[in-house]
Protein backbone atom coordinates (compact mmCIF):
# COMPACT_ATOMS: atom_id res chain seq x y z
CA UNK A 1 0.00 0.00 0.00
CA UNK A 2 1.53 3.14 -0.66
CA UNK A 3 0.11 7.24 -1.19
CA UNK A 4 -1.11 6.93 -4.75
CA UNK A 5 -2.48 10.84 -4.36
CA UNK A 6 -3.50 13.40 -2.32
CA UNK A 7 -6.35 15.76 -3.20
CA UNK A 8 -6.82 18.94 -2.93
CA UNK A 9 -10.69 21.12 -2.86
CA UNK A 10 -9.69 24.15 -4.64
CA UNK A 11 -12.24 26.98 -5.97
CA UNK A 12 -10.99 27.56 -9.25
CA UNK A 13 -8.45 24.88 -10.78
CA UNK A 14 -7.06 27.31 -13.45
CA UNK A 15 -5.77 29.37 -10.38
CA UNK A 16 -5.11 26.15 -8.66
CA UNK A 17 -2.88 24.93 -11.15
CA UNK A 18 -0.39 28.01 -12.00
CA UNK A 19 0.15 27.93 -7.87
CA UNK A 20 0.98 24.11 -7.76
CA UNK A 21 2.95 24.41 -11.30
CA UNK A 22 5.26 27.15 -9.37
CA UNK A 23 5.30 25.07 -5.96
CA UNK A 24 6.12 22.09 -7.14
CA UNK A 25 8.43 23.62 -10.07
CA UNK A 26 6.49 21.16 -12.96
CA UNK A 27 3.67 21.10 -15.27
CA UNK A 28 1.04 19.29 -14.69
CA UNK A 29 0.82 15.75 -16.05
CA UNK A 30 -2.92 15.06 -16.68
CA UNK A 31 -6.11 16.46 -16.60
CA UNK A 32 -9.77 15.06 -16.42
CA UNK A 33 -13.52 15.80 -15.87
CA UNK A 34 -15.42 13.76 -13.89
CA UNK A 35 -19.01 14.55 -15.20
CA UNK A 36 -20.82 12.06 -12.61
CA UNK A 37 -18.95 13.88 -9.51
CA UNK A 38 -19.06 17.26 -11.33
CA UNK A 39 -15.26 17.47 -10.72
CA UNK A 40 -12.42 19.01 -12.45
CA UNK A 41 -9.29 16.94 -12.08
CA UNK A 42 -5.56 17.81 -12.09
CA UNK A 43 -3.04 16.03 -11.65
CA UNK A 44 1.14 16.13 -11.21
CA UNK A 45 3.12 13.42 -10.83
CA UNK A 46 5.90 13.35 -7.66
CA UNK A 47 7.69 10.94 -6.93
CA UNK A 48 5.40 7.66 -7.14
CA UNK A 49 2.60 9.91 -5.72
CA UNK A 50 0.47 12.86 -7.24
CA UNK A 51 -1.03 15.61 -6.34
CA UNK A 52 -4.50 15.99 -7.30
CA UNK A 53 -6.23 19.37 -7.84
CA UNK A 54 -10.46 19.12 -7.37
CA UNK A 55 -12.14 22.17 -8.73
CA UNK A 56 -16.12 22.42 -9.48
CA UNK A 57 -17.51 22.59 -12.68
CA UNK A 58 -20.88 24.01 -11.19
CA UNK A 59 -22.20 25.15 -8.11
CA UNK A 60 -23.86 22.11 -7.46
CA UNK A 61 -20.64 20.09 -7.66
CA UNK A 62 -19.61 18.56 -4.51
CA UNK A 63 -16.64 20.53 -4.49
CA UNK A 64 -18.09 23.35 -4.52
CA UNK A 65 -20.41 22.39 -1.62
CA UNK A 66 -17.26 20.93 0.46
CA UNK A 67 -14.90 24.77 -0.22
CA UNK A 68 -18.37 26.52 0.69
CA UNK A 69 -18.33 24.38 4.29
CA UNK A 70 -14.72 23.97 5.19
CA UNK A 71 -12.75 26.12 2.50
CA UNK A 72 -10.23 24.85 0.24
CA UNK A 73 -7.39 22.58 1.60
CA UNK A 74 -6.47 18.57 1.79
CA UNK A 75 -9.79 17.05 0.94
CA UNK A 76 -8.37 13.36 1.17
CA UNK A 77 -5.51 11.34 0.56
CA UNK A 78 -5.63 8.27 -1.77
CA UNK A 79 -3.88 4.59 -0.96
CA UNK A 80 -3.51 2.55 -3.72
CA UNK A 81 -4.15 -1.44 -3.18
CA UNK A 82 -3.58 -4.39 -5.12
CA UNK A 83 -7.04 -5.61 -4.44
CA UNK A 84 -9.85 -3.17 -3.21
CA UNK A 85 -12.24 -5.82 -2.97
CA UNK A 86 -10.23 -7.31 -0.63
CA UNK A 87 -9.00 -4.47 1.32
CA UNK A 88 -12.70 -3.33 1.30
CA UNK A 89 -13.84 -6.82 3.46
CA UNK A 90 -10.74 -6.43 5.41
CA UNK A 91 -11.66 -2.56 6.86
CA UNK A 92 -15.30 -3.62 7.17
CA UNK A 93 -14.06 -6.32 9.32
CA UNK A 94 -12.24 -4.43 11.45
CA UNK A 95 -15.30 -1.56 11.72
CA UNK A 96 -14.74 1.14 9.16
CA UNK A 97 -17.60 2.92 7.60
CA UNK A 98 -17.74 2.11 3.97
CA UNK A 99 -19.32 4.78 2.06
CA UNK A 100 -19.77 3.00 -1.41
CA UNK A 101 -21.51 -0.69 -1.08
CA UNK A 102 -19.23 -1.16 -4.24
CA UNK A 103 -15.72 0.66 -5.59
CA UNK A 104 -16.90 3.16 -8.69
CA UNK A 105 -15.49 4.51 -11.61
CA UNK A 106 -12.86 7.54 -10.08
CA UNK A 107 -10.70 9.36 -12.03
CA UNK A 108 -7.18 8.18 -13.68
CA UNK A 109 -8.79 4.44 -14.49
CA UNK A 110 -9.30 3.64 -11.24
CA UNK A 111 -11.60 1.78 -8.72
CA UNK A 112 -12.45 4.14 -5.49
CA UNK A 113 -14.26 3.79 -2.21
CA UNK A 114 -13.79 5.65 0.66
CA UNK A 115 -13.85 5.56 4.38
CA UNK A 116 -15.48 7.85 6.67
CA UNK A 117 -13.71 10.34 7.97
CA UNK A 118 -15.59 9.76 11.31
CA UNK A 119 -13.40 6.68 11.30
CA UNK A 120 -10.08 7.98 10.86
CA UNK A 121 -9.57 10.72 13.01
CA UNK A 122 -11.22 13.24 10.47
CA UNK A 123 -9.81 12.52 7.59
CA UNK A 124 -11.56 11.24 4.67
CA UNK A 125 -9.13 8.16 3.20
CA UNK A 126 -10.04 6.78 -0.54
CA UNK A 127 -8.42 3.49 -1.82
CA UNK A 128 -7.84 2.90 -5.05
CA UNK A 129 -6.92 0.02 -7.49
CA UNK A 130 -5.78 0.82 -10.93
CA UNK A 131 -8.10 -0.99 -13.70
CA UNK A 132 -6.52 -3.73 -15.59
CA UNK B 1 10.37 16.46 -5.77
CA UNK B 2 8.05 13.91 -4.10
CA UNK B 3 5.74 13.50 -1.30
CA UNK B 4 7.72 12.83 1.82
CA UNK B 5 4.69 12.58 4.41
CA UNK B 6 1.34 13.92 4.71
CA UNK B 7 0.59 15.01 8.46
CA UNK B 8 -2.18 14.14 10.52
CA UNK B 9 -3.38 15.95 13.64
CA UNK B 10 -5.08 13.60 15.92
CA UNK B 11 -6.11 14.49 20.04
CA UNK B 12 -4.86 11.04 21.50
CA UNK B 13 -1.57 9.52 19.28
CA UNK B 14 -1.97 6.05 21.01
CA UNK B 15 -6.01 5.62 19.47
CA UNK B 16 -4.73 7.26 16.32
CA UNK B 17 -1.64 4.78 15.91
CA UNK B 18 -4.11 1.70 16.52
CA UNK B 19 -6.62 2.69 14.03
CA UNK B 20 -3.57 3.80 11.16
CA UNK B 21 -2.22 0.56 11.96
CA UNK B 22 -5.59 -1.22 10.74
CA UNK B 23 -5.77 1.18 8.17
CA UNK B 24 -2.69 0.57 6.67
CA UNK B 25 -2.09 -2.74 7.69
CA UNK B 26 0.89 -2.47 9.12
CA UNK B 27 2.53 -1.29 12.25
CA UNK B 28 4.32 2.41 12.79
CA UNK B 29 7.96 2.40 11.64
CA UNK B 30 9.28 5.09 14.03
CA UNK B 31 7.58 7.33 16.95
CA UNK B 32 9.22 10.70 18.17
CA UNK B 33 8.58 13.33 20.17
CA UNK B 34 10.03 17.02 19.12
CA UNK B 35 9.96 18.79 22.46
CA UNK B 36 10.22 22.03 21.05
CA UNK B 37 7.08 22.01 19.44
CA UNK B 38 5.27 19.76 22.29
CA UNK B 39 4.81 16.96 19.41
CA UNK B 40 4.26 13.18 19.46
CA UNK B 41 4.91 11.72 15.98
CA UNK B 42 4.39 8.45 14.60
CA UNK B 43 5.08 7.40 11.44
CA UNK B 44 4.20 4.73 8.86
CA UNK B 45 6.47 3.85 5.60
CA UNK B 46 3.91 3.92 3.02
CA UNK B 47 5.89 3.29 -0.28
CA UNK B 48 8.13 6.08 -0.43
CA UNK B 49 6.13 8.33 1.77
CA UNK B 50 4.98 8.55 5.42
CA UNK B 51 2.04 8.93 7.23
CA UNK B 52 2.81 10.88 10.38
CA UNK B 53 0.65 11.32 13.03
CA UNK B 54 1.40 13.88 14.96
CA UNK B 55 -0.47 14.16 18.79
CA UNK B 56 0.58 16.73 21.64
CA UNK B 57 2.26 16.17 24.48
CA UNK B 58 0.42 19.11 26.62
CA UNK B 59 -2.58 21.79 26.13
CA UNK B 60 -0.38 24.13 25.11
CA UNK B 61 1.00 22.19 21.90
CA UNK B 62 0.28 23.85 18.52
CA UNK B 63 -1.00 20.64 17.81
CA UNK B 64 -3.77 20.43 20.79
CA UNK B 65 -4.53 24.64 19.57
CA UNK B 66 -4.90 23.46 15.65
CA UNK B 67 -7.25 20.10 17.01
CA UNK B 68 -9.31 22.38 19.16
CA UNK B 69 -9.96 25.43 16.13
CA UNK B 70 -9.98 22.83 13.35
CA UNK B 71 -10.89 20.03 14.23
CA UNK B 72 -8.37 16.54 13.94
CA UNK B 73 -7.79 15.77 9.94
CA UNK B 74 -4.71 16.35 7.07
CA UNK B 75 -2.87 19.21 9.02
CA UNK B 76 0.02 19.53 6.02
CA UNK B 77 2.08 17.39 3.23
CA UNK B 78 5.70 17.63 2.93
CA UNK B 79 7.68 17.25 -0.17
CA UNK B 80 11.23 16.36 0.01
CA UNK B 81 13.46 18.26 -1.61
CA UNK B 82 17.26 17.80 -2.65
CA UNK B 83 18.53 21.82 -1.66
CA UNK B 84 15.89 23.76 0.77
CA UNK B 85 17.48 26.74 1.19
CA UNK B 86 17.77 26.86 -3.00
CA UNK B 87 14.10 25.98 -3.23
CA UNK B 88 12.43 28.36 -0.33
CA UNK B 89 14.60 31.22 -2.24
CA UNK B 90 12.73 30.11 -5.78
CA UNK B 91 9.51 30.16 -3.96
CA UNK B 92 10.09 33.10 -2.06
CA UNK B 93 10.90 35.01 -5.72
CA UNK B 94 7.53 33.68 -6.81
CA UNK B 95 5.92 35.62 -4.24
CA UNK B 96 4.81 32.92 -1.51
CA UNK B 97 5.15 33.43 2.20
CA UNK B 98 7.51 31.36 3.41
CA UNK B 99 7.40 30.82 7.58
CA UNK B 100 10.47 30.51 8.81
CA UNK B 101 13.35 32.42 8.34
CA UNK B 102 15.62 29.60 7.82
CA UNK B 103 14.66 25.73 7.76
CA UNK B 104 14.80 24.63 11.13
CA UNK B 105 15.58 21.03 12.78
CA UNK B 106 12.08 19.12 12.21
CA UNK B 107 11.57 15.16 13.07
CA UNK B 108 13.16 11.98 11.09
CA UNK B 109 16.52 13.94 10.87
CA UNK B 110 15.14 16.49 8.42
CA UNK B 111 15.41 20.29 7.95
CA UNK B 112 11.96 21.95 7.62
CA UNK B 113 10.33 24.71 6.88
CA UNK B 114 6.63 25.96 5.96
CA UNK B 115 4.97 27.70 3.38
CA UNK B 116 1.98 29.94 4.42
CA UNK B 117 -1.84 28.29 3.58
CA UNK B 118 -3.29 31.14 2.08
CA UNK B 119 -0.54 31.03 -0.65
CA UNK B 120 -1.36 27.41 -1.13
CA UNK B 121 -4.84 26.88 -1.33
CA UNK B 122 -5.57 26.41 2.27
CA UNK B 123 -2.51 23.63 2.41
CA UNK B 124 -0.04 23.59 4.62
CA UNK B 125 2.86 22.88 2.58
CA UNK B 126 6.22 21.70 4.51
CA UNK B 127 9.50 21.34 2.65
CA UNK B 128 12.27 18.68 3.64
CA UNK B 129 15.40 17.96 3.45
CA UNK B 130 17.58 15.27 4.82
CA UNK B 131 20.38 16.11 6.78
CA UNK B 132 23.97 14.73 5.96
Amino acid sequence: MHIDHIGIAVKDIKKATETYSKILNASPTKSETVESEKVETVFFQTGESKVELLGPTGDDSVIAKYVEKKGEGIHHVAFEVDDIHAELDRLRKEGFTILNKQPKDGADNKLVAFVHPKDNHGVLVELCQSKK
